[in-house]
């Protein structure tokens, strides 16, 4: 029985909210193919609404198509991204920079939870000599929040904004937990992205099926994105049904319910395991130091999660983690 | 009111068979994300049965993605594939293979009814000097049914697979209309492919959401696919979901009997404009010499398709195309 | 004894000038590495005094090199090249443009003798739909002199270079033989290529060794051509041996005097044999009519060439083609 | 007056040797083109000779060159390679592996004076998650020697050589100062490359023009490299300029002669500032502590030579470093 499992394994494995299911469905009837339907034709007004500016919207199946078809808009083959060491896009996506920019390459720089700073760009680009022998900079990514659950505040995005543009540099921000940041900082949806060109908008990992939302504020950027979204067989032939995700997320604002008790179930856990934290938690993960045997029992009692290391644990809460499986694994933790 | 216009337009566009939907909510309950779900691992098995023969199973969101999915399997950057001039991968995948294959060569064939025979491939690979200044053919691929909608029959298909075998050319199938094929030819599956080494097995013209199956029945070519349908960002978080899609099909050969229906509406179309027809009709689609006026007095009675140059239709039926919507289709070309 | 052959199978195939010997020896002196060194920093100048107008030149060592390394600062990967089905690229490239284009496509227009016009390049990109599921055109590329020895009239080039710009398309001209273009046509070698974004002006066909210039009539593709150069292992380091050899061709127009004798020689041969010609005779490229009974006789007088196919054959003088040869091969053919 | 500088700037920038001058005049003669020529031709057995082995050796204008292009038949686009940190393929080549490799990904390993060892590789390729979502490893590449000057020794390379074999990983070795790390160790050139697949055997630095030797001790990757080269433009259509020198090179081991004095030149200057050292000089390049005033005092004196970060310099001798400059500069580093 896959249920009586109490999951804090990955938000990526959660089900798909009933809302998006209805959704779904009210856009059976057939409509024009690929995204010439009405439902994708208005997510952006739809976003610009939510934004509070003009934007362009396509939407993508994965987080991993939406960041490298951000990005490939920015970056030339023979140019360079700046980003953290241990972002997705360096460790976790199977190469699909590589694949998707045509060899430019990751220029990885250090920062404490895996987020960036001026700093921290400055110290792996001003190092470069401008000469053709090495790869220049042609943009920057950052995660919001980042891969260890860390969000950036709005002064760090205006701090990086400024950085980037006095550069001449876009700006990526991979959003696949756009949402818990926004949630966890209590401001707009644009104060958490201030000054990006292009914003990867997760939805999957807070309820939806197949659809992320490649948010460009530079509408010259998402021109290139279209061809490029089709040249990677991207352009799904019955987008409604992802458009129709994407229009059901924001309306009431799903998406910020979701992303609100997924963090609030991550805060309930990292309450019960102050001594233990490894970073603060300002979204849905939490990671925790815990030995191989504390882990055991944690696994023993029907809790799942990834170990992280040899001495810690990852924990993740999602917008449907139950209550009381939440109140039982803090009172788990508690009690080792 | 969308209903109201009776589409004739792209089988694209028709709706989600609701034994997909019912499919896909009793995928609902948490599983292991990406491909290490219950049922993506079972798919294998699955088409096993169906193919009498051992294969490997990759769901991929698109046909376009399928197909240079398994292409890039066989073709190294520096060679080509032989296909049909009028083929889809060269004329309506927005440069995909080109992506895909690193900047392998589409080399392009001719031959009625955007049909390849062994002649027609060889007198393309013939002439290529076998030196380093010409792009040497890697392999081939062929689509069933054709994009004109004309089956090959098992006769031809293993003409085909003697000829690329001989050759040391793997073979592909882009199988968007695979099902309407099989259809028409009532042989097996196996037999409607024989030969290849990948299949692209297209289920969302026929009544799918977003799930195709990329088939190999060579599995050393699936593993290689595995890394790049990742690196292209097809590995989908919550892949139970495409897979529901794909073992909803071929519960009680769903495939075959949706198809059928399509090629049974063609048919009926056909046999009231023999004397319009530009191709045999051997799947789901209907190509029809009609005048602009003509087209013009059909569209005015509701029915949506689109041009095929200046003086022919495309018509194409679905799995859920309306009888009475054919019939009255039927009635008003015969009128003309 | 290879002298005994009489040559007339490639200028590939010639001897280097004397003077360019001199000038790569006169360089051995120690200098900047790459292309650092004087003799390259002062390319830009020479050349801009040839074409009379600003020019920003990088030497390659092959054609192909400079035509893909031109290319690729004006096509983006999802892009196309309209060029003559039987271009260079196209045909003789091994596939190069794929590589450095990153997989965008080759468009193919027809045109007799090789040769496009504005109606030939619109026929192939009328056509196109204006969405994403076609490879839309993002340039020309044109062949002075063509393929078969054709030279564009300088009101060509201008009615070419007017369609281009109408159409927002840079115009690529490959210049394999360029010297022998302009030494037929008495123009100046801007009207030559006349709104050319970028020419491949060879020079190795015309008695050079290893360096080709890619001239840039316009700066701002220069400096992506620069990255894209060492990116490709094409910036050499002892570039001045390279930049020596354009400068010996440039010195007292060597380049025009070599392509003039080239010329003149093959106006010989076409000559005497009037009634096989295949094509005008407007560089340095002969193709005849000539039986296979009728190229063995040749051969067996020691003249050496390519086969054209079962019926024909190339005859390609050089700047060295040694007037006793080309009188008695001109005699030869009078003779058949 | 350039002669009056005394160079210590690189290699790169010396001038030819005068027996290459010689070799190449002697190849003026017509052959066929490309590598069809008679010293193209022989390259196979003159290499193998060295090497006591079969061998198939493909000339190619520089190292980044040879080096991407016998990385990219080791490597498929969704894979790694291992390298060091401070390689030159991923410091120096401007991204050219990105580009050769189609995105491949270089997998950085550490250890001191820019060489591996097996457990630095093993540090890298351990961690690595054997799943879809990161690049797995799938060729070696060292530096020969290495980028701070260092010569593997025989042992050294079996060891790498056994565990690569193990790994089932193919071998590349960088010899951009391959010549250089020979003379060193006094071992054959096969001790000193032994288990690599393929050789980037670099003479440019060591008085050559513009050939290296691509020496592929696996034959199938050379049937690879050639198609791989003419698709980089790297075929140059008188290749026979580029086997002449490298013929000029092997005879009367001349290669080795100029190695021996370059490196004899710079183990001079070492013996001069042993206290200065960075790194044991076990090639042709010698790094010192040196304070800005020290390199300016140096500079005064009309020595050349690059910074190394801000309290270092980097001093190369080469083939034809005169005996005068560099006891001059060994006597002005001890007077410092």
């Amino acid at each position: 029985m896959r249920h009586m499992v109490m999951q804090f394994l990955s938000d990526n494995a959660a089900s798909v909210h009933p809302a998006l299911w209805q959704a779904m469905q009210a856009a059976d009837a057939p409509d024009s193919p690929y995204d010439g339907d009405a439902l994708s034709q208005s997510l952006d007004a739809a976003f610009a609404a939510l934004f509070g500016r003009d934007c362009a919207v396509l939407w993508a199946a994965t987080g991993t198509a939406a960041n490298c078809l951000a990005l490939a808009t920015m970056v030339q083959p023979h140019g360079g991204v700046v980003c953290h060491r241990e972002a997705h896009i360096e460790v976790d996506e199977g190469g699909a920079p590589g694949f998707y920019l045509h060899g430019a390459k990751l220029l990885l720089a250090e920062g404490e939870g895996a987020k960036l700073t001026p700093a921290a760009i400055a110290a792996v680009i001003d190092p470069i000599r401008n000469d053709v022998h090495q790869v220049q900079p042609h943009a920057v990514s950052i995660t919001q929040a980042s891969e260890y659950g860390r969000a950036y505040h709005p002064a760090e995005m205006a701090a990086i904004a400024a950085f980037c543009a006095g550069r001449g540099l876009p700006l990526h921000v991979d959003g696949a937990r756009f949402g818990n940041a926004v949630a966890h900082l209590g401001c707009s949806p644009w104060e958490a992205c201030q000054g990006a060109a292009a914003l990867s908008f997760g939805f999957i990992k807070n309820g939806g099926l197949g659809a992320e939302a490649l948010v460009f504020f530079d509408p010259a950027l998402a021109d290139v994105a279209r061809y490029r979204r089709k040249r990677a067989g991207h352009l799904q032939s019955k987008g409604r049904y992802l458009a129709a995700q994407l229009h059901a997320m924001l309306k009431d604002d799903l998406w910020l319910a979701n992303a609100r008790h997924a963090n609030a179930a991550a805060r309930e856990l990292a309450g019960a395991a102050q001594d233990r934290l490894l970073h603060p938690v300002e979204a849905n993960e939490v990671f925790l130091r815990l030995t191989e045997a504390e882990r055991a029992a944690l696994r023993a009692q029907g809790f799942s999660f990834y170990d992280w290391g040899d001495d810690a644990a990852r924990l993740v809460t999602a917008w449907n983690s139950r209550d009381a499986d939440v109140a039982a694994l803090a009172r788990a933790i508690s009690a080792l």
